[in-house]
C-alpha cells in the first residue's frame, strides 16, 4: 500500500521551494549472455512483471503516478491555445504549394553570396555545401546534380564496404540516385530561367549566366531520410530486420512527397536506433553509425544516420523524427542544427510513428537557414490534426534584415541553471553558456532563469506516453512472433512498456498541462514560445552522452 | 502467442459482410460469501491478474486490442469536425448569461397554456408538474416556492424513514431547501414584473395578474443533483461512504452554479450506483433506489436517484452524469427524458468525473421541453475544452412552430435492426418501434437502417477507456487504503480496470474514429447528427434490465 501524495495545482506551486534533484538511475549494467538471460526473464509472464515492478519501484517510475492526486485533467495531445501573431514573422500557408512556401522562406534569409567560394578560381571540394551553395553552383553551371550524385555514390560505397560496418544509410540504390539526379540536371539544362537573381537574394541582379527551369531552390539538393519515414521505392524497416515484411511501402510519406515536389533528391534510408527506442544510435542489426567528428564516439539517437550524414558534409540536409530528443540529441552530438517542431506541425502519414502524441518529423541541416528552407517545404498539419488541434498558422522569423527591430529579440531562452550545470564535465556547460552569450550579443535573445518543478514526474510521464504508444502499434506484430527478432535493447524497453497500466497512461497525460513533456539531457526554451512554435526555436542539448564509447 | 488480425480502414469495410453477433458474457454469478472470496482473490497480486487474464480471454476483452492492427491513429477525445449550421436552430451563446440562454430556449418551445390545469377551480396535486406549470402557478400566485418546498420536505422525510432504506436522496437538509425556497418566494413577491406574458409563450397577453421579479422561468424550480456533482453545502460522496473525507466541497459545480443563477432550488444529492461504476443503481451503502413505476424493479443507473426523483413526480428535473449510459439507461427505465450531450458541451468542473473523455453532465426531466430549458441554462464548454476541442456553437431546435419547414425533419434516426431486436422480450422492441413510428408521424424524423461493424470492439474500447480514466483518479485514494471500503461490486470492477495495460488504452482510442463509443443496450442515432450534437438528440434505450429483480 503506497502513501498518498497530493500535487498542488500549477498556479499554486511555490517555485522558490522547488529543489533540484539529480536523476539517479538504478538498473543493472548488462552485456552479452547476462543481457540475454535478463531479457528472457523479464519477458516471462509472472517473474518478468515482478522484476519490472522492482526496477520501477527502485527508480520511482510509475508508483508516483499511482499514488499521486494530480489536480489537472488529462491533456492527450499538445494543444494550440489562442496566441497573437509574433512581430515580424512570415506566415507559411499550409494549403499553398511547397515550392511557394520555399520561395517565401527564401525571403526570410539573410543575404548571402555563395560566389565568394569560387572567387579564387580553384575547384572547391563537394563537402559541407549549404543549399544556396548548390543552388549557385547549379545555376552558374559550375557543377550538375549528376556530378554531385556520382560523388555521393562513391562515398557511400566506400562507407558501406568498411569493416566493421558503420553505415550511414541502410537502404541505398545508386541507380535510384542517378535517376533523380538526371531528372534534376535536365531541369537545369532546359531553357533559360530568370530565377537566378531572385533565388540567391542578391542585392542587385548579376549577369553571370542563369540556367534552366529548376523547381525551386531545393532542386538538386541531396537529402537522406531516416528509416522510419517512407521514401519510395525503399523499404521502411525502422532499422529492424523485419518491419518491411509486415508493412509495405507503396508511396512517399507526405513530408517526403512535398520535398520531392521541390526537386529534392533522396539518396536513401538513414540508419537509426532500432524503432527509435533509444538515444545512442547503437544498432546491432546494421552496425552503429559513428560520429563523423570522432569515430570512436556515438552520434546520439535515435536519428543517428540523418545527423551523421549532414555532419559528414555529404548532404545539406536530412529528415529525422523526434518524440523524446531523437532529432535534438544526435544534432547536438554531431554539431549540426535539428528542428523539433511543436507536435502536429508536420504530417506524420507515411512514417512508423504516425499514431503517437509526441513525435514529429523534422529537418536536420548544417545551418539554421537550411533548416528553414527544408521546413518551409515540408510543413503542414495532417487533415486529422487540423480538425482535432486546429493549429495556429505556422510562420518563420524574418532574418533578412539585422536592425533594431530584429525579431529574435522577442525570444526569451529559459535556463534552469542547476539542471543546465548538471553535466559530466564543465566543458559542456561552458560551451552551452558561450552559445547563450552569442545568441544575446548577435540576435538580442535574452536568457532568463527558470525553475522546472516536477522534473522527475515529467520524465516518467514522457516515458509512459511514448512507450505505451509505441507498444500499442508494435503489439500485434510482437504477439505474432516478430518480437523475438528485435534487439535485446529493444526487447528490454518493450518489457518495461508492457508493465505500464492504462491508468498510469491517463495519469501521465494529466502532467502535460502547461508543461512540455521533456526528455533526458535536454535544455529547453521556456516562455511564451515554448508551448507551441509559431517560429522556429532553438533547442540545445547537453552532450554528455558523446563521451561514452561505442559498444560494437 | 496470439494470432494477428488486421482491421480494414473505415472506408474499406464491406458493410454487407458484417455479421451481427450476440454478446455473450461468460463470468461467474456470485453473491454473499462467494463474492467476497472472489474479490479477495482478484485483488491479490499474482493470482488476481491470472484470474482476470482468464476472464478477459473468455470474453475476448483486450486480447483483441493487443492482436489487432488498427489502421486509424488514436483519437483521445471526441472531436468537433467543421459542420454547417443546421437549418432553423437557435444558437445558444456560451458566453452569455444563463438567464439569457433560458429566455432564448423558451422561444424555441411549442405554445403551452398551463392555466388549463386549474380551469376547473379544483386544487391539483403538486406532483408531475412541468417547469411551465410551476412558472404559471408562481406567477398567478396560485402557490409559492415555500409551499412546494414543504410538500417536498415531507415527501422526502417519509421516503427516508422507510425500511429497508431505498433513498432518492442521500444528502438532504430541510433547512437548506426552506432557505432557497424563501429567497425564491420573496423574488416572486417583490414589486411587479412584466415577465409573465412573455415567459409562458401565450399567443396574446393575459390579464391574470403578473407577480414579482423572478430571475428566470427556472426560478423556484426544484431539482436534485446526482451525488457525483458538487452542490454546496452538501458533501459529494459519489455514493461511497468516504469520498467526502478525501475531497471537500467548497462551492457549487459550474453547471449547478449556472442553474442557481436562474433561481433553481436544489433539494439535495441524489442516490447513484457507487462511483457510477454500474448500470443498475444497486447500492449497498445507502440502499438501492427503486423504480417509481414498479417498486420491485431497478431504476437503472448509474444516475438512479435523479431519474427516480423525476419519475416520482417530485421534481421537474434533475442533473445526472453519463459516460456509458448513466443518464440514458435510468431515464429509459424510469420513463423520463434524459439528455446525453456530445462530450465537452457541459463544463465538468466540480464533478467527480472531471478528468474523463466520455462523461458529461446532463439534465433529466419529464419532457423534452423541460430538458431544453435546463440544458440551455447549464450548457457551455470548460475553458480547457474550448482550447482543445474548439466546439462548434451549441444550439437548440426551434419547436415553436409546426409547419412544413419543421426542422426535426432534418434528423435521421439510425436503426441497426438485428441489434434493435436483440432484446429480452419483444414487448421492448415493439414499444421502441412504436416510438420510431410516432417520431416519423409527428415530427417527420425518418428512421434509416444502419449497420455498426465492430460492435464488440467498440464495447471493449469503451470499458477500457472509462475504466482506466476512473481508476486513474481513484488510484491514489485506493492505494492509501480507502479501496477496501468500497462495495464488492466496485472492487471487482476496479480489479478488472487495473488489468488494462497502457497500450490497451491507446489501442482503444484508435477505435474512436468516425464511430461513437457506445454502451450496452443502446440504440443510437446515426448520420450527420451522431458525431456531435448541434441539436438536442433523442437517445432511446432498450429496457430489458428493468426486468431484473432488485437484489437487496
Amino acid at each position: 500500500m503506497g502513501k498518498k501524495r497530493v500535487m498542488l495545482p500549477m498556479e499554486d506551486v511555490d517555485l522558490t521551494a522547488v529543489k533540484y534533484e539529480r536523476e539517479v538511475i538504478q538498473a543493472p549494467h548488462l552485456t552479452g549472455f547476462a543481457l540475454k538471460l535478463f531479457v528472457w526473464v523479464v519477458e516471462a509472464p509472472l517473474i518478468g512483471s515482478l522484476i519490472m515492478s522492482f526496477l520501477k519501484k527502485q527508480n520511482k517510475i510509475v508508483q508516483l503516478l499511482q499514488n499521486t492526486v494530480i489536480p489537472e485533467p488529462p491533456m492527450f495531445k499538445p494543444e494550440y491555445p489562442p496566441q497573437e501573431l509574433e512581430p515580424g514573422v512570415l506566415i507559411m500557408e499550409e494549403d499553398s504549394r511547397p515550392v511557394d512556401r520555399v520561395e517565401s522562406a527564401l525571403k526570410c534569409l539573410p543575404l548571402d553570396d555563395p560566389a565568394y567560394r569560387w572567387d579564387g578560381g580553384s575547384s572547391p571540394s563537394l563537402l559541407y555545401w549549404k543549399i544556396r551553395d548548390y543552388a549557385h553552383a547549379y545555376r552558374s553551371r559550375f557543377v550538375t546534380p549528376l556530378v554531385v550524385a556520382e560523388h555521393i555514390i562513391s562515398a557511400m560505397e566506400e562507407f558501406n564496404s568498411k569493416k566493421p560496418s558503420t553505415p550511414l544509410l541502410i537502404s541505398f540504390s545508386a541507380e535510384e540516385v542517378r535517376k533523380q539526379a538526371a531528372a534534376s540536371t535536365q531541369r537545369f539544362e532546359e531553357g533559360s530561367g530568370d530565377l537566378y537573381v531572385y533565388i540567391l537574394i542578391y542585392d542587385k541582379p548579376k549577369d553571370t549566366g542563369c540556367a534552366g527551369n529548376p523547381l525551386s531552390i531545393l532542386d538538386g539538393i541531396f537529402m537522406a531520410v531516416k528509416d522510419d519515414i517512407d521514401c519510395y521505392p525503399h523499404p521502411t524497416k525502422g532499422a529492424t530486420t523485419w518491419f518491411h515484411e509486415v508493412r509495405s511501402v507503396k508511396k512517399d510519406a507526405v513530408c517526403v512527397s512535398r520535398l520531392r515536389s521541390c526537386g529534392v533528391i533522396f539518396i536513401g534510408k538513414a540508419n537509426m536506433h532500432e524503432l527509435g527506442l533509444g538515444t545512442t544510435g547503437n544498432n546491432s542489426n546494421y552496425g552503429t553509425t559513428r560520429n563523423p567528428h570522432a569515430l570512436e564516439r556515438y552520434t546520439g539517437g535515435s536519428s543517428s544516420g540523418p545527423a551523421a550524414i549532414v555532419a559528414s558534409g555529404l548532404c545539406s540536409a536530412a529528415l529525422g523524427t523526434d518524440g523524446g530528443g531523437s532529432i535534438r540529441i544526435p544534432s547536438s552530438l554531431c554539431g549540426v542544427v535539428g528542428l523539433k517542431t511543436t507536435y502536429g506541425r508536420t504530417d506524420m502519414r507515411g512514417s512508423l510513428c504516425d499514431s503517437g502524441t509526441v513525435e514529429i518529423i523534422g529537418p536536420i541541416a548544417s545551418t539554421v537557414e537550411d533548416v528553414m528552407l527544408v521546413y518551409a517545404a515540408m510543413l503542414g498539419s495532417s487533415p486529422a490534426n487540423r480538425i482535432s488541434l486546429k493549429p495556429s498558422p505556422p510562420c518563420l522569423p524574418n532574418l533578412s534584415t539585422y536592425d533594431s527591430s530584429n525579431d529574435l529579440r522577442s525570444l526569451r531562452l529559459g535556463k534552469y541553471t542547476e539542471w543546465f550545470n548538471d553535466v559530466y564535465s564543465t566543458d559542456i556547460s561552458d560551451k552551452c553558456e558561450d552559445i547563450l552569450n552569442k545568441l544575446l550579443k548577435t540576435h538580442g535573445c535574452e536568457t532568463i532563469e527558470i525553475i522546472i518543478p516536477e522534473l522527475h514526474e515529467m520524465r516518467t510521464a514522457h516515458i509512459v506516453s511514448i512507450g505505451s504508444e509505441s507498444l500499442s502499434s508494435l503489439n500485434p506484430h510482437c504477439e505474432d512472433g516478430k518480437g523475438a527478432q528485435l534487439t535485446y535493447d529493444t526487447r528490454t524497453n518493450l518489457a518495461l512498456f508492457k508493465s505500464f497500466s492504462a491508468s498510469d497512461y491517463v495519469a501521465a497525460q494529466c502532467l502535460r498541462w502547461g508543461k512540455i513533456l521533456i526528455s533526458l539531457n535536454q535544455i529547453f526554451v521556456l516562455g511564451s514560445h515554448c508551448i507551441h512554435d509559431s517560429t522556429i526555436k532553438f533547442f540545445m542539448f547537453k552532450i554528455e552522452n558523446s563521451e561514452r564509447q561505442i559498444q560494437t
